[in-house]
């Protein structure tokens, strides 16, 4: 049951996101779990942020505010969550630097008002596709806890993905798909590119990646 | 039953506050409950932000984490209480100009980072204060479904006040009486002096208030 259940939820963020994460990234995050688990943190609060400053620039949008709201609850609840595994295992939480990923797609956001809607909505989607895709690639070699706990994320980072994606599209004149398409190939190069540093979202790890 | 309850959660809101709202804004907010709605609404999402502002500045406390994110999902919970409350009762959710409340305060933050930590929770405090001190006396006037609703507040707006002044101590290497006595009367001023604007935190409102 359980089975059929995650296969349906991550079907269409299968669907929508043009590559799968590399072995190469698995079998590294997999000897660096604390740095994904810490980073994993980071950006739990990081979503309910950008959620939260969607809100504060949209403030008539009473969609934008449910939705956002709801959302952003969701993801201190995990952040919460991942902070308890932290303690649980004696890891210290500590800042690190973030990976390019967010950037690559950020800094192609059009500056008018209506376009940056759009474009974080459409990146908010193709970030939590990304989460989704990596916790479901990544759970069956973890210990028990984390795996199921990455796999009980599923469900809400699956939704997530497709609120996004939906709110993208209501509040946009115009059709988005070029725009998707765009940003889900931009996403695609830093998936696929070598990378220096070891994140939750990065690219292939160099052979001298760092933590 | 209830009312033993209400009065334990609000008697130490009123030891902590050095005077009562006045009676003359208890009558406006009466008359204008659609500015007040309105101007609520907007300070849950507010004091929402300024948990996750106190989370980002301090991002190596795990007390400030765990704490200020419960906090903050309980008052996007309220927040969303509220905005479908307005949506029930037919109200237009729209920007309004803020008191001077809160600002007469925070000009007053240190610029150094302890201090400003201390300060932000020492304000919170009074902030949540103030909110359960006006819920409750307004509460008994205003209509079944509202009155219910502002009592219902009560619980989470007391103990937040408490958690804030909590962890001002903790967090604090000096003893924080004499700052907590300075804000105090800073706030005391703007809740006792005439005030143009009503809102649901604003002082006596003037003849010429404006909502």
């Amino acid at each position: 049951m359980a089975k059929i259940d995650i296969d349906a939820l991550i079907e269409p963020v299968l669907e929508y996101l043009p590559n799968r994460t590399p072995d190469v990234w698995v079998d590294m995050a997999l000897e660096n779990q604390e740095t994904i688990l810490i980073d994993h943190a980071t950006n739990e609060l990081k979503a309910a942020q950008q959620a939260m400053t969607l809100m504060a620039r949209n403030p008539l949008n009473m969609d934008i505010q449910n939705k956002m709201s709801r959302l952003a609850r969701e993801e201190l609840v995990h952040y919460e969550q991942v902070l308890k595994i932290l303690k649980k295992r004696g890891i210290t939480f500590r800042t690190m630097k973030a990976s390019g990923y967010a950037y690559n797609m950020a800094k192609h956001i059009r500056p008018d008002n209506k376009g940056k809607l759009t474009d974080n909505l459409i990146i908010g989607s193709i970030i939590e596709a990304r989460s989704c895709e990596r916790f479901h690639k990544i759970a069956p070699s973890l210990d028990d806890e984390l795996g199921q706990f990455y796999i009980s994320l599923l469900k809400s980072e699956s939704r997530h993905f497709k609120d996004y994606l939906t709110l993208a599209q209501k509040y946009s004149e115009e059709n988005i798909q070029d725009r998707v398409e765009f940003f889900l190939k931009t996403e695609d190069e830093s998936i696929m590119q070598p990378d220096p540093l070891l994140r939750l979202h990065s690219g292939v790890p160099t052979a001298d990646y760092r933590v």
